[in-house]
Formats: C-alpha cells, sequence, structure tokens
C-alpha cells in the first residue's frame, strides 16, 4: 500500500472512536473537538510532508523489510547516517509545527524494541522478534502510527509496585490465557493518543524477582475497548475549547500536544502483539535503550526546533519594539543561539557517534553520554524563555485579547496603543506576543523543560560514567607522582 | 469616618462604574464578573485585616494629619520603623492571597509624591504640597483605594515621546483651562483597576525640554467619564471565566490579579488634583523614590510571600509523593529556601537602612542600593519555581482537570491512579498540583520576574555606584603600591 | 594601660617566640621573615587605626568591665549598633590590607564564649563565665590580640573522634590535674598564629556521650611550651621568601595571610584559662553562635571590602587599556558590584536585626537566617573575581615580572611594550595586573570561597527552616482550598 | 628523514640558544633551567608517544607530501577522520601531561595558513602556498616543531594600529628588501618558545586600508638574531624555580606551560618564508579558520583532558578523606562530569561535521559553530575547579609544603595530623591536594578560562548566526500566524 495523504489519515481516525475525556465532559468527535483537532493537524503535517518531493528521503525511506518506499517513523535505523536523518526530520517538525506529533515517540519505542526483542530471542530462544518484524511490516504497510506508552502513575513514590496501595499504580499483567494477556493499571504522559492508530506499551522502571507481571511489552489499536483516556487539561486546553477565533492563539493551528491517563481496565492483548513478558532482566537494557533514542531525538531534536521559534519570536518582537540593535538585546539574543547551539551540538555528537547495538542486530543507537548532555542541556529553554520574554516586556502578560481588535468599543483603543513601531500593524505585534505568552509565560515552558527530566538524567550520567572515572583517577595519580613515587629522573 | 468593613468597601464600589471590556465582551458588574471579583477579594481581605485587632499598629496607623486610626495604606512612612512594618503587611497579604492588591500600588505613589510635591514646593513656591497633603487627607477620612497609573505605552522604544507616529503614546496634557487639565494617552499594566475608588497617574520616563506636557502627575476617581479599561487576557482569564467551580483553580479565590490599558480619551482634571504639571526636572528626583519604594516594597516584600508559597507547596507535594526524605528534594527545597531569604535579607536591609527624604520633610525611603539588590534577586523566582515544578513532575502540566471527579464516567479512574501516598486523598494531590501549576506552568512566572524588571534594575545599579566605584579604584591603586611608588619601608 | 602603638605591638612580640615552620625550615624570627611579617603588618595597622581620632569610637570603644577605652576587638557586643560597628571596622580593615587580621578571629570565639561561658554558669552552677570574664579584663588591660583556632584535623572524614586511626584527630583532654588539663590533638586552619598574643582554642563539631573530652575550649599565650606550628606554604609564600623587592608582588605589603597547623604534644592548661570541660551538651549552642558571628563578621564583612578592591583593580585596568566605556566592561562591572552589594545587604540585614543571647546576658549576636545567606552570598566571589580576570585579559598570569624593568636588557622591552593608554606608566599597568593576579590566578580566590564553606551552611540554612518549613506548607494548602474543602462561597 | 626520538629532539633544541629572560634574569640553557625544562619535557613526550606503536597511525600519518610516515602534528588534515584523530591526540597529550605542548599550536597555524595561502593563489595569482608547501615539506621531513605567534600587545586597547603611541604595538614590516622583509613589534602569549624550532607568526586582527604593512605572515627559526623572550612569571614558575625537590610541586615533571613576550626588534625573513604581505582582505578568512580550529581542537579537546585530570583528582580526594559516598560528594563529581562531557560533545560535533575549505583544497576545518559553542562550554572549567577544591577542602590552600615531611623537626607531626583514611600514606594524599592546588587555587584556572576567550566568542556567535537568525523569525513568523493572515482553513 502507499503512502497516506493527509485526508486518507484523518479519514482512517474516524473508525477508532476512543473513549476519550477532558475537563470531566467526554469527547465526541476527537476530528472536530477543540482540544485533540491541534494533534491531528500535527499529524496530518507528518503525513503531507512524507508526500513532498522536497524531503524525499528525509520523511521516507525504502524499507529493509518490504523495500518500499516507508515513512522514516516505520523504519527502524540502521546506520548513523539514519541517526542523523531522523533528528532533522524532528528538528524540521518541531519547526514548523511547535509541537510533538505522537507518532516520532511511538517510532521511538519500535526503535528501542527491535533490540530488546531481537535480544532476548538470541539470549532466550523466544520468538518476541519475529512477532516484532510481524507488527512492524504491518505498520508499514499501512503506513499507520502508534503512540509511545510507559509512564506508570507510581502511587507512593517510595514504594516499589507491590507495595503500593494496590498492585495497579504501575501497569501489569492481571492474567495469562492461551491466546494473551489481561493488563491493568493506568499510565500517563502519552500526547496525542487520539491522533493515533496503535499504542505501543513498554515498562518504566527496572524490575525485581517477583514483579515479573509488571515487565510487559505490547501493542494494540487506540480504540481496544477497555481503554480509557483521560486528557490533562491546563488553562490553555481551555482558552483553546472556548476561543471563538483560533487565529488569536498563541499557536493558532497545531497547539500544544495534550497529554493523557490512559486507563487499562483489563484489557486482552492477544499474544501476537506480546512482545515481552515477564522478563525483568532484559528491563535495564530496554530503558537504556528507550533513553538514549530519547535523550537525543526528542531532547536534543525538537526542544532544538522550539528554541529555533522562540529566539525568532524574540528577535521579531524586538524589531516591531524598535529596538533590536539595543546592546543589552544583542547580548541576549546571542546568549539565546548559544543555548540553541550546545543542545544542537550534544545532540549532533550523538548521533554522528551512533552504534549497532547489539552487535550484529543491525539496529543503531546515538551515543548515550553525548545525548544525555544534549538532555541536560535542555534547562537552558527555561533561561531562553525568560530572555525571550524579557526581551518582550510585560506586555506579554498584560495584553489584551486579540478580540479585542473586533469590538467596536475598544479596537480603535487597542489598534492604537498596542502599536509599536510605525511600519508593523498592531495584530502582527498582538500575534508574536501571544505566540510569545504561549512559549515563555504558559504551560509550554514547563512541559518542555520537566518533559525531559533533566535532573534524573544527571543521576544517569554518573551511574553510566563508573568506568571512566576509575580511568580519570589513574590519570591524576600519574600527574601528581603517587603510583610510582619516584616519577622522575 | 471609621475604617471601611469589607462589606462597606464593597458597597463603595457599586456606584463607580467603571467602562471596562475584557475578551472583546463588556464587564457588566465588576463584583460579579469572574475576571474582576478576584482583585475585589484581595482588597475585602485588605479591609477585613485592618479590623482585626491582631493586626492592629500593623495594618492601622494614627494619621499625623488627622490623629485618627487610619489604614497604613494612606500613611506616608516617617520613620524606619514604618518602612518596617509596610514590608511585614506585604509579606503577609502575599502570603494569604497570592496576588497583589492594587491598593498597595497606590500607597506607593502616594509615598513618593508626598516628597515630590514637598520638594516642589520649597523650590518653585508652588502649593502642590499643600493639594497632596488635602487629598491625602480626603482618602484617609473616607478609607479610600487608589491605584498607580504609570507605565506609558511607548510605540516605538527607539524614539522619544514627541518624535512617535503620534503624540499620544506617552500620556499627556492635551490642554490646560482656567479650572484644570485635559489629558490624552494610555498607560499599560496597572493591576485590579476595577477594585479601587480612585487613579493616582505620575510619569515614567525622564524628560527633556520641549516634553513639559508629558510631566504631568494627578488623581481622579476610578469611574470618570472619558476613561476607558481593557483588561489582559491569558488563558487563566480564560479558564476563570468558564470554569463551573472555581475551587479547582490553581488559585481559587483571590486568582491573578488583572492588568489592564488605561485610556484617557481627553479626561478632564480639576487644578486640586494636579500634582505636577510640566516640572521636568523634578521628574528624575520622583522616579528614583517611586523606584526605591517599589524594589522595597514590592519586588522585596510581596515576592517573598509568594516565595514562602511555592515552597510550601512544593514541600507538600513532596510529601504527598512520597519523597520528602530524598537527598535531591532536600537539596531543591534548600535552594528554594536560600532565593527567598537573600531577597528577603536584602529588603529587609533596605528598609532598616531607611532614611529621611528630602531632609526636614519627615518622610522616609528605603536605602535604595540594597532595595536594588533586593529586586534584581527577585530573578530568582524563576529558579524557584522550577525546582518547586520538578518536585512535582510532569503531573504539574499533565493532570486531568479536578472536575473529572464529579464525571460518573472517569471519577473513579482518576480517584484512583492519580493518588500518592495512602493517607492523602486525590483531591488534596490534585488541588495542590494544580496551585503549583498556577505559579510555575503558566503566567505568574513570567509576571513575577518581568513585572519586576530585574534588568533594567541592573542598569540602574551601575549608575547609582559612580561614586562608590572611584573609591574603589582609590582603595585597589593604594594595596597594589601605585600611588606613591615608595610604599614600603 | 594605654592601647598600644604598632612599635609596642612589634614589641611585644619579640618575647613570644613560637616554635614556627615553613617550606621544611625553622622561622627564626617571626618579625623579619618575610612570610610572617605581612600579617604583623595588618595587626599593626589594627593597632594604628585605633589610635586614629578619625576611628574613635569604631576601632575603640568603652569597656564595660573597665570603663577604660579599649579596643573594638576586646569587647563583647552588646547592642546592635555594636554588631553594625563591628563590620564597618571590617569592612575598612579589608578595604585597607586585603587580608585577614588574625585579632578579629580570636574577637568572634570571645564573642560567642561570653555567651556559652554565661549559659553554662546559669544552668550548672559552674564559674566558667567568672573565669571568662578575668580573662577578657586581662586582654582588655593589656590591649592584646588572640587568634582562633578551631579546624580539627578529622582524618577520615566518616568516622566519629574515637573511631580514628588514633584518638588525635581530634583535639582532646589527654589528663586532668589538680592544677589544669593537659590537651592533645592538633587544629588546622587558624591565620596568622605568629603575629597574636594569645590561642583561644574551641571545638569544632557536635559531640556525642563518650566523646566528653573533646568537649574543650581554653585560652593560652601563643609562645607556649609544646605547641609547634607547620605555616602553609602556596607558591605565592615562595615567590615573597626568594623576591628582591616586595613591591613587585600582588599585594606588597600586607600579602596573603598565612594559615598553619598547631600541634598541641601534650600542653598544660592551668583551670582558670579552662572555659568547657566536658560539657557535650553546650557544644551546640556554641557552634550555632560561632557560626553567626563568623557568616556575618567575616563571610559577610571582609569579604565585602575584599570584593571592593577587586571591582576597584578592574575598573582600573579597564582604564588603562583605554576600554572603560565598552557595553561588556559595563555589564561586567554591574554585576561585579550586584555581587558586592548582595553579600553587604544579606550581612547588613543580619547586623541591623541583631538580638540578644541568651536573654539577660547583654550579648548581642546578628541574625542567623541572614547571616547564612550572606555567607552562601560569598560564593559570587569567584564569579566576581573571574570577571575582573576577563576585563583584565590574558596578561593577569603571561604577564612577565616586574623585575625586567630593572634588567637593562629586558627593560627597555617590556617598558614600551606593556603599555596601555598613553597616560599611564607601565609600571602602574603592570603592578594592577599583578594585583587581580593575586586575586583572581592564586590561592586568594580558592581561600575566600572555601574559607567561608558555603556549600556547608547551605545544608545549615535548611535544618535552620523546619519550622518556617511547616509555616508554609500552612500557607499553600490554605490558599489551594485544602484545609477546609468548602473554602468559598 | 626519520622521526625524531626524545633524545633527538633534545639535542636538536641545543644549538638553538634563544635569548630569553625570566624574573628579570638570563635563561642561560633553556634544556636545564626550571622553568623551561617542562615545557621541553612536554614536548619530548610527544616525540616519545609517535614512536610508540600503540599510537601508529594517531600520532603518525603517511605525508600527503612525501608518502614517508610523519608527525601527525605537521599534517593538515584533509578529512573528517583526520579532524578526529587530531583531537583525540591533544586529548591524551592533555591527560598524560596537564599542560599544552607548543607543537599542538603551531600546527594550527600551519593549519589555517595552508588554506589562507591557497586561497590567495587561486584569487591572486600570487605563490604563497608552494612557499607553504615548501615549508611544510621542510617541517616534515626534519620532523620539526613551530610555535604559534599570534598575539600583539596592542596598547590601547581603543585605538586602530596606527593610532597608537607608536606604531610598534602592532606587530608590522618596517620594511622590504629585494630579499626579504624586517618586522618589528612584539607579541605576546605564545607558550613555550623555547622549546620549538620554529616560530611561525600571523596577524591578529582584521585589518582596514592603509594598515597593509599589519597584514603580514612569515615563520623564523626560534633563535633568529633580533629575537627576545621574556617569559611569563607568576608565584608557580618562582617556586619552580627555587625548589629543593620538583616531587613536591602540583605537576612534577611538566608544570605549566610558560608564556612569554616574544620581541622582534628589525628581524629580517626572506621572502621564502614569508606567507602574506599587505592582503588585508584575506585577513578576515585567516581569523576565521584559525578560530574554527582553536576553539575545537584547542578548546574543545586538551580542555576535557584537563577536566579528567581534575575529575580524577577530585574523585580520589574524596576517597582519601572517606566522603566518595556522601550525596552531596555524588552530585559534584557528576556535575563535573556534566560539564566535561558537555564540551567534549560540542567539540566532537565540530569536527564529525567538518568540511573542506576552500572547495578543492582538499583541507578540512571543523564545523564553526558547533567548535564555538565548544570553546564557550569551557567557562565550565571554572565552576569544575571550584567544585574539586570545595571536595577537597581547605587543605587545598592551608596545606604545608611536603618539603615538612623531610624536616625532621615537624615530619612525625604533619605525617601524624595530615593523614586521611587509614588505608592511604600522607604523602599520596599531600601531593594529590598539591595537584588541585595547582588546577583550581593558581594561576591555571584562570588561564585555562581566560586562555579561550569565551565572552569574546560568545560575540562572535552572533556574527556568525545572521543567516539563521532570519529564517527562526520566518519560523516564528508562520506559526504565529502573521505572514498570511488567514492562516487557517
Amino acid at each position: 500500500m502507499a503512502l497516506k495523504t493527509p485526508d486518507e489519515y484523518r479519514d482512517s481516525l474516524r473508525e477508532i472512536k476512543p473513549r476519550a475525556f477532558i475537563g470531566g465532559r467526554k469527547i465526541e468527535n476527537v476530528l472536530e473537538h477543540p482540544n485533540t483537532r491541534p494533534t491531528i493537524e500535527v499529524m496530518a503535517k507528518s503525513y503531507e510532508l512524507a508526500l513532498d518531493p522536497k524531503y524525499e528521503g528525509l520523511f521516507t525511506v525504502p524499507s529493509p523489510l518490504t523495500g518500499e518506499k516507508i515513512s522514516r517513523l516505520a523504519h527502524i535505523p540502521t546506520s548513523i547516517d539514519d541517526l542523523v536523518k531522523r533528528r532533522q526530520m524532528n528538528i524540521l517538525m518541531a519547526q514548523k509545527t511547535g509541537t510533538c506529533y505522537p507518532r516520532c515517540a511511538g517510532a521511538q519505542s519500535m526503535h528501542f524494541m527491535a533490540s530488546t526483542t531481537y535480544y532476548m530471542d538470541q539470549k532466550l530462544g523466544t520468538e518476541y522478534h519475529k512477532r516484532f518484524n510481524d507488527y512492524l511490516r504491518y505498520m508499514q504497510e499501512n503506513d499507520l502510527s502508534a503512540n509511545q506508552v510507559v509512564t506508570d502513575t507510581k502511587g507512593d513514590r517510595s514504594r516499589r509496585p507491590l507495595e503500593q496501595e494496590h498492585p495497579d499504580f504501575y501497569l501489569h499483567v492481571a492474567r495469562k490465557t492461551a491466546d494473551g494477556i489481561v493488563v491493568r493499571g493506568a499510565k500517563i504522559g502519552p500526547e496525542g493518543c487520539c491522533a493515533v492508530h496503535e499504542l505501543f506499551v513498554t515498562p518504566q522502571t527496572p524490575l525485581r524477582n517477583g514483579e515479573e507481571d509488571y515487565a510487559v511489552s505490547f501493542a494494540m489499536p487506540a480504540g481496544t475497548k477497555g481503554i480509557t483516556y483521560v486528557l490533562q487539561d491546563t488553562p490553555v486546553e481551555v482558552e483553546r475549547r472556548v476561543t471563538e477565533d483560533i487565529g488569536t492563539l498563541g499557536s493558532p493551528k497545531y497547539g500544544s500536544t495534550s497529554s493523557c491517563m490512559v486507563i487499562f481496565d483489563d484489557v486482552f492483548v492477544p499474544w501476537e502483539r506480546v512482545f515481552m513478558c515477564g522478563e525483568i532482566e532484559f528491563v535495564g537494557d530496554l530503558l537504556a535503550k528507550n533513553d538514549a533514542v530519547f535523550t537525543n531525538l526528542c531532547a536534543g531534536s525538537c526542544k532544538v526546533g522550539y528554541m529555533d521559534l522562540v529566539i525568532g519570536a524574540a528577535q521579531t518582537i524586538a524589531e516591531y519594539n524598535g529596538i533590536s540593535r539595543a546592546a543589552h538585546v544583542v547580548d541576549k539574543i546571542t546568549e539565546m543561539i548559544r543555548i540553541r547551539e550546545t543542545t544542537n551540538a550534544c545532540a549532533a555528537a550523538g548521533a554522528l557517534s551512533g552504534r549497532e547495538d547489539p552487535p550484529g542486530s543491525g539496529f543503531f543507537y546515538p551515543d548515550y553520554i553525548f545525548s544525555l548532555v544534549a538532555n541536560i542541556s535542555t534547562v537552558g529553554f527555561l533561561d531562553l524563555a525568560l530572555l525571550a520574554a524579557d526581551l518582550a516586556g510585560g506586555a506579554v502578560v498584560t495584553m489584551p485579547s486579540e478580540l479585542e481588535l473586533k469590538n467596536p468599543e475598544t479596537s480603535q483603543y487597542v489598534r492604537k496603543y498596542l502599536k509599536g513601531v510605525a511600519s508593523v500593524p498592531t495584530e502582527h505585534r498582538m500575534r508574536m506576543l501571544k505566540l510569545l505568552q504561549h512559549w515563555a509565560a504558559g504551560p509550554e515552558v514547563a512541559r518542555v523543560v520537566l518533559g525531559d527530566m533533566p535532573q534524573a538524567h544527571q543521576m544517569l550520567l554518573y551511574a553510566q560514567s563508573q568506568a571512566s572515572l576509575e580511568e580519570k583517577k589513574r590519570l591524576a595519580k600519574a600527574l601528581a607522582g603517587i603510583d610510582k613515587n619516584q616519577l622522575l629522573v
């Protein structure tokens, strides 16, 4: 089958009918609902660009399984060039939409589960990788999109899964049958579940003996019976729900991606869609590969595209305000560029230093250390957003709604007094301020920084550096003349 | 007359009927409208506390003009003790309401205009200070509240007032008559104009010869004909406007203070309410005093109270999540406390080092250098807010609405899966997360930091340090043995 | 007896003859040795200023014990004004000498032991405070100087005193006799022991049952038999030891203060000089008071004076290089001023908020929280020093010795090519660069920052904030509407 | 000819006899003088490793000119692999010696002059590149080392070369003859001139019409008549000059590299050694390439090796003190690793993204933007050094000399009391502390940070980002819906 057009993609969603709620109300039609439509538009954009000859070879790639041209998002990277292109693709999508496209997260899950299933089959003689390949071929042939479903709700963070008030705070296998497994629990955080065809579920936490039921990975159609979605609801979502003109919003067409809770209320999964079931000793490897992909392609790629948007908005508003040549403006823009380029450099180094893992599998991963520091660099986004807001000034929060421009009682005042330099229409200035409000004075700034968990990755950096730490001690002792107390002639 | 009760205060607003708009619509009743009512509740709280015997002498003070007990907010500080108590009062209000009360800003304006009018009368033989005292007595006797109106809309920031596309980007005197003046222009930024009785207007910018029409200060009733208010409109305001249950909001009762544009469309002011008109050479002194009061009492006081709330919320959510003893949590809470105490220490030093200015006037101001560094320290609020969000985790943005708890189709899921430690109800955890969302993932974080203009104050610090810089050079040269080349025996 | 002149002070040192070593060699005459003389010059400066009528009432004070005019350094503060003046005195000494004067540290020890001995006598009926007062009167009447001796050598930092390889890593009572005690161990860190008349020893660590021998405080003449001093030895000390012209050094006359190890090899102390002996339960109070005094008067005062010197040197060298008006120079100088003023503000707030402790004692201490954040602010010294070095450029480290100016083969080259602006002699530029090298590219920068232990004080800040943290939680819950679930009408 | 052995290298220096001074005295024998010998030892190490079969292909490479195996430092990179290996080589040298080897700087100069001479010949029909290739072949065939000589003394930094007090503050052509040119002026900053065979001189500043005499590049033997070297002299150099046992120094064998002034007192250069003479329009290209090489291979490579040493020393001393498992120690070590890995990642990205420049030349350069952010990341070295010092504690500066261990009067005290954990000899702990003193409490910290000029590179980053800034603005406008006011269906 061919690559889907954006309209074919939208049509394919119509039959899914996920059971989804937001703000205490049911979502009847995800294609029309103001809070789900933006993510669908982002996803449609990714289908559109895959058909654009300009991006041939970037958004598309020949399938190693079928030989057909497929979306790069249904392809497991098999070279450094694949890793580099995957990053470029994500930066481009971020620059054009200013938000996540959930397909990217699903591609991450398929990426690391390709290796983990390969590895399990090698070691255990299981057939997980074969199942996985069948599933991947199905995704490629139908040009389908999956989302990634990982984060457990976790309850009391000081307790292990089985020590909790009830065992469901972490998703687990409730029972097994001849045909498959029944899973129970809830996951939180996946963005845009109403815009994908499939969910791809993996564990989030290293597991111990006795916790085998929590070592479970599987895929299923997003509309499977027993699944309920409860979407996040921030003031930004409320504003979008009630506005009369989405053109007045900060990111009019694509908005913010809406995270959600996914509740699995005893949902059945057939064996051919189960890719891990009880193999606790492989969870660590899976998590490390997940993180390598995440820190490089998410933190280190789409964040770079977001930074481009905020830098561009800051420079534009400085020009609208007539201050773009002031020394402090140049300093701030430069610092924003530095933050952007540092993150990009670390992630680029990660991709360019990628390697096959496990050996013989053919699957490539970015260098983990470089990817970790790329991720940690993204805390700079907070500084970058504040610098942008600071350039723009208090109007980022104190500005009236653009709807006033249609209010006959206020429009002449607002149009007159919110103008900056003479050559720029007030409406342009208000839209650019609203874009900056979206990035710097709303949930986005927290989402970008918190979502990347830089603090957690700081700890991983120590864990990953134990061997190199020993080498560094050896070097210092040699230089200090400690090892062989007669160092010098 | 006696101090007003909260109800008397509310009643006194009923007759004002400001012409106000938000989101493109007219506000018919400021006491009932969801976006104006929160500020009125904050203001009512300040009236309530003034009657509370517990705060006798803190929220109230005997008037030097009448001898009667009046609100401290209608009192010009005449001692270091007055400055210290004014700070304590603002910290307390911030802790209890989490937002501004516009009366405080009006009190700032009256504070510095007391000195500037005194100073003008001394130098010029004018009668501004007499007018000012009459006005102050009127405010005291009627227990009225004024708001501060300062910031011009400014247009092209690279041009002076008279070089703009039109002369109205800065508020100015359009014409003078025997009875008073007619003013035209717009100011932006004052918070809660619909909750006060009076506007107190002062210039924002140092002025040059030829710009005398912009050197104008006056007071007028908030409902004066010709004034239009266009309120800011962020997603947080929209959410409040449409919610079915304000208990689900981040700061349920007091919300955020709503800034606005104030348009003066040829508004008449009688001479007895004019406190400056053309005296460009006194604007510099006025701005410096304004800044000393602002940096100490606003940046250095209410911000400290807000920081208390965010620290308290972070510690609480850490306990709700079961992680309050983890080393990284203790580190983060400690860093938050350090930020809070540094700002507080700088501002406290400013108040405790206050002095009379001008000599003989009896009016006291905080030390300016200490107040400036207090202000600049508030950029730490951004780090503090992020640390709080980081402790709380992604749920700060990804959490569903608390309204789901009333939705029969989702409430059992949400109640079950969003729980933290067993002893805390899910609803409590959701409310605390929403409070953190309010502070760390919405316009508040930008409002707090941008509103204090720490970067601009960094420049003022250099300007204020020229004399001490010369002294420092002298000290360094002496120590380096430069001045008298034979320093040593 | 009268206040000593500088020469009387120097003469009084001649008879002490401490057993001291540096660089592997014995110091024969502390008044002449290049590494001990600078501290003696600093001390002499403090005696000189006490006789200067300009500083009457600042460096001197009437003794509450004798009524005579004494040095403020032999006076226990009994008011806020005393605390403020003590700070001013330390800032002034730091500005004029660029280093510590050990007398100040001894005064700190006497300050907190005044309270602790008072407190012990109140609670235990001991006579420590009477002994202390006799000692203080002796110090006042003879205008003597004591040094502070606190820091134990500590061995394995993961073990308690009695768990160590040997029991002497912490100073302790080896045995008691009818006449006094015999002490053994070593302390490290006191600066300038060869420039004082007395050592004042106190414990450094909270102690537990069984560790009573380590709870010991006493004073003794600096030349007591059994004491050995081993002085620190950095490259800066070596340079001073061998230079032909101290005028070419970074801080020619006063240098750096030389720390040392003080070894007590079974030294006898008579009971009348013992101020604590076994009272482990009072060590905590003693340490807290020690810290309050240290963080305010040391970190928060002399550091401010050092910062003045570095700022002055940076501004001077910028002028010598012809770049003082460049935007980035103004930015850096401003940031340096901000760091200086923040530290100063926090410490000033601490002194101005001082209080009597214990009540009834008459002894005053700075506010501890404000003093802690003053101390933590001093980490900014590192940034300040780097900004200074950055302004000055690579010449701070790459400059040849000023001795080249006396070398006929190189002087014409060095004089010609190391010049900056035409109006400033090369020698002046080289001396200012050398001063900056002293502060920014040598042990001083580490000494200033490490000596103040800002990281340790960050932890103390958390410990001291437990009660206020509970209050903050209460405030946040109230605002979030948690306590009384029906907050709103 | 074959690669030189270390001894052959040393022998080859004997005949050079540079006219050099330090501390006001002449250096008679650079091979024996304590301040020049360390750099010669570092250089000898580089000759040693080139003969080590373990580093075949890393330290050596086949010459494209001769086909013979040559030192990589006499090779112009012609591929990404060459750039990557050049970095690895520098990291390795830095790890093993803890300092610069001046040959590396000379290789940088030859690297960018290869391109600039190629480019000039292409555009102007000159024969600079042919001369350059002859010179390069000479260097390869004789396995010689050159140093880089760039930085002018500059005098009044606010004036151009010809506006100065005299025209020699920037090196320039004093006159031209048929056989060559005569140059006059002084350069400052090159490290280790007494350890190389050749000087390679290039301009430092963009030049304008009329300043042609300053656009000059040439090479000459280091011992050429008319050249005088005046070496830098810090306390660390003085200590090394007078110590009785270099084993007690912070970096015993290799020390710090000694910068110097190089005075050219009318020195003759034959035309075959002149590579630029008056072509002001090519200076900009030369400087950009110089910077790309410098920021990647120096800032982004050797700094990484130094960081390894400091991290290793910090971890070792934490273990010696018994605190390596403490939470704050783990945090600090992790942060140090993060700083190291961020710099390394940025520089690695720069090398891996290298490209040919100018096209057709065959010469490769690292990506400039990535290299710039690598450079700017090195300011982190300052934080890293302080974290190390903080882990080690005050002993980094307060420690006595290791020479005390040989002093019969103090050795038993020092050996006993400066011990840490029982298993580690005191001498080891003292040496490791001295190594940390060398890095964190002496000129090294300033040299590393100042030498890399991160602030200047911050400005270059803005200059280099003008085109991408326009693209960012376009992206932001598209997302805000500004360009085509009807963005949405």
